[in-house]
């Protein structure tokens, strides 16, 4: 079975989804979009690894990269695709086939673009940053990310969502003194050290601040606690996992900065953290279209790889069919007129001049 | 290799030791244990399953049940025993096997005491109550356990250590809602609400009580804490697992009614408990043996098999060679002259009118 990209948008996305492509086994489905590009005049295709990427060389003024990832998270029974009502549900189907159901339409239906256009397939997406294509793309081949504008297809329920906020993780371990615990005064109990930890992480008021015009909403909270040895034994350890999502308007060594002067008393081991991504509505690109799809754009609070084009100095923003609150979730499903909406707000942005 | 309960007493110890008898592997022991004491005229040598027992029935007008187990927690790459300075190293040294050693030293030895003795070798101390003989034989052949007094041979540094104190084990789970980290207002979460529960614990000051004379020493410990689903996701649900020691003043009824006045707006799931023992010290028989033995009692903070005695109405206390500090650790041993020690007392104790 191949994927028609020229008919119903229903049926490719179903197509699509029905081609399990969980992190890692992303081939199958990247020869099918490799397949479904490959013959048309205005696009030449590059293939790399599992990442598909086709482009227009028109000589226009602009160039506009928009893309999505083939891969999702392990299924979870929700494969093969079910229609229900006005949904397509299965796994995938939220994030992101949707949004490369429409890319793909909008890739051979725009054969003479105002602006140039990169049209990225990648992989391995939902997994750790350092197994994502674009990571590698943006080491050995800068080039193919160049652009002046950057629209990411992810689910945004078919509207703009610009930048999107960063996010850091650190752990904080406290040390105590083992012992048994019939004779707990001969050790400390790393636990209940975790009390003051806590206590400035339940009482820690997240800020909401407007970057750029759009309004974030930051969150500082553990995301996993452990410690214990066994049940007659004073702990020597005890350790918390936090996550801080912080707007864009800071940077990653801001985030961190941030993070210590809320627990000056402990130690703070950082693990992994991603920097957000303005807006950047106010580049004209970015302005042209979000004039041409219309809505009043917000603030995208989920990290995503826009940041990645952000940090290589192209303005993007998100825009794709699909609630992002369903994204991962076992239910998830796209709304079948945010198919058509997303194709048709590409279509009319590509009708105006650049 | 058989034991000879007649020959030295560190030889005695140390060939207990090389018999390995980790919990549910004592069979081996046991059947060495039984040999040992099987031909002496003064005592009947009774089997049921992994526990040896051996009785005089001399008529006497009282009479003591002397006890220990033969298992130990798993090896350590301790094993066999090594002799260094005047010390056995090896598992089991301390817990409690040189009291093992002892018991089968003089009860032998002992051929018309002044009172009826019953010498229990015990199999699955070191694992779940259920698991444990004593559990079987007082439900099966309580007969077998009744007695005046009890003397338990646990590692008590060769002094006499009365009673001991309970213990019960509780968990709090706080309960929250899931979200995604990015959007964490949309979710609570419960990790968060530990912190609560953990002040309570790190400020509560523990009782020292006076029972019967000796004085107790509580604790209220967070022995576990666990709780997150993921790193980008607000925890739903929280757990803090907390073992509280009581001093035997308190009834098990009354140490669980304590814990929920100290958090009256938790619920708290009690998953095991054992009431500790009064030291009884004040009954005849443990005074006799009080003042033969020697020394100034203290009261026993962990909680140990004289409780079961104290269950059944027969006031025990505990005495063996052995750093109680060191049972379990990976470098337990047992110091020689703790061994002459308990014997000489257990001996000169013996000598003395019932």
């Amino acid at each position: 079975m191949s994927l028609d990209p020229h008919g119903d948008l229903v049926v490719l996305l179903r197509a699509l989804v029905d081609v399990e492509s969980v992190s890692g086994n992303e081939t199958a489905l990247a020869d099918q979009v490799e397949s479904a590009l490959q013959g048309h005049e205005h696009l030449e295709v590059l293939r790399d690894g599992d990442t598909v990427i086709a482009r227009t060389h028109l000589g226009r003024p602009e160039r506009v990269v928009i893309a999505g990832h083939l891969d999702t998270v392990p299924v979870a029974g929700n494969l093969p695709t079910s229609l229900a009502g006005d949904r397509v549900y299965g796994r995938g189907t939220c994030d992101m086939k949707g949004g490369v159901a429409v890319m793909l339409a909008v890739a051979v239906a725009a054969t003479t673009p105002p602006r140039d256009l990169t049209w990225i397939f990648y992989d391995h997406e939902e997994v750790e940053a350092s197994a994502n294509s674009l990571t590698r793309i943006a080491s050995e081949r800068p080039d193919l990310l160049v652009g002046d504008f950057a629209v990411l297809m992810e689910p945004t329920s078919a509207k703009v969502e610009g930048g999107c906020q960063g996010t850091l993780r650190f752990t904080v371990t406290t040390k105590g003194k083992a012992a048994h615990s019939a004779r707990a005064w001969m050790g400390h109990n790393a636990i209940h050290d975790l009390a003051e930890v806590l206590a400035v992480l339940r009482d820690h008021e997240p800020e909401q601040p407007v970057v750029d015009g759009l309004r974030y909403h930051e969150g500082l909270n553990a995301v996993a606690v452990t410690g214990g040895i066994a049940g007659n034994v004073i702990p020597d350890t005890a350790t918390v996992s936090v996550n801080y999502r912080f707007a864009p308007h800071r940077s990653l060594a801001d985030a961190e900065h941030y993070c210590r002067s809320l627990l000056p008393d402990h130690d703070l081991t950082f693990t992994d953290g991603a920097a957000g991504a303005r807006p950047g509505l106010d580049v004209p690109a970015a302005a042209t279209f979000v004039d041409a799809v219309g809505g009043e754009p917000s603030a995208k609070f989920g990290w995503t790889d826009v940041a990645r084009f952000s940090a290589l100095g192209v303005p993007a923003v998100n825009f794709g069919p699909g609630d992002p609150s369903k994204a991962h979730a076992d239910d998830e499903f796209c709304p079948i007129d945010e198919l058509y909406t997303c194709r048709d707000a590409l279509l009319r942005w590509l009708d105006r001049p650049a």
